[in-house]
């Protein structure tokens, strides 16, 4: 048997769909959470000082994507076929590019800036994506009408919205708020959510 | 035969590495050049408003990186196993991180904070991958000591970096050099850069 030890801060972030992916997959892990204070002296023996890194008997894999996309492979959540494995990726590929445009939030000091940031976030960019994403969710998953890890890696980093936008981002997206309810009570995801609200 | 359809802008940017790939598979596609005075009234018709999108047999294909990992499998370029693919990926997506700090260079306008940011780039954000891609490439290839379409990736997009930052970005890493006149010396490659210069 594997072991896997993934190396994240003590938060969600980017570490949530590898550690719902892992527990949908039924897979112990050692879920090693490296305090702030630490990482400066962490940082400069993990290869592009960043996290998280997962470590797979030994061999240390890194990004997120890339991480997810490798375990979702174990869980036949990657798709049957080329053309299905293309839709997953362009549809975590679009919400990476969403992603991209709110992460200037962490960065804004000044309230009025954050706040001119986020109404302009909340009204333009977000329902642009998410408009499309409950269009396709109506299948009741977001690529190829079948659960996949674009779903796990969905709404297991929707926190991070929540947080930087200061509100429930899916709450007017039906087939969203449906997709969540699903992925929530997953085998494994729901132990998981369970233990660590 | 399957057909190819790629849509993009009249420019390398992120359609080269889909035209570089789609060369090297030897697949005959039609590069379609939107100039961007025609952009406003395409774009609604795309779905996330964004270029490139590759159609095959009328599927329409998002998000590059999706796309090149599509048309890898085709050729062999994505990997002989999980762990391999997931070696590729996270290549390819540090270098996207890479891109995503160089990218904010489009939008400074003023001249002087442009050159500062662009001095800040060259001396810190660029070495800190360099250094780790040149070390890597030792082996000969970005990823798994052989060749795979992080090697054709990084290369075919290298443009746009030497672009932003005023420069050949490469020029001080000599095993990305290296790298870099075999990749542009690839079957398929060769001919398309030459009749593409």
């Amino acid at each position: 048997m594997p072991s896997y030890t993934l190396t994240y801060f003590d938060k969600k972030g980017r570490g949530e769909p590898i550690r719902w992916l892992l527990s949908y997959l039924n897979k112990e892990f050692e879920d090693k959470r490296i305090q702030i204070e630490e990482w400066p002296k962490i940082r400069n023996g993990i290869l592009f000082g960043q996290l998280p890194v997962l470590d797979v008997n030994g061999k240390r894999l890194y990004q997120t994507d890339a991480i997810c996309r490798y375990l979702a492979r174990e869980g036949n959540l990657a798709g049957d076929n080329s053309l299905e494995s293309q839709e997953i990726d362009s549809i975590v590929g679009s919400y990476t590019d969403l992603f991209t445009a709110v992460v200037p939030l962490w960065s804004v000091s000044d309230p009025k800036e954050k706040e001119e940031l986020k109404d302009k976030l909340k009204s333009t960019t977000i329902p642009s994506y998410f408009k499309i994403y409950d269009d396709i969710a109506k299948s009741g998953y977001l690529a190829n009408g079948k659960l996949s890890w674009a779903d796990i890696f969905f709404i297991a980093t929707l926190s991070t919205l929540d947080y930087l936008l200061s509100s429930d981002v899916i709450a007017d997206y039906p087939n969203l708020v449906a997709l969540r309810t699903k992925i929530i009570n997953l085998p494994g995801i729901k132990e998981w959510i369970e233990k660590h609200p």
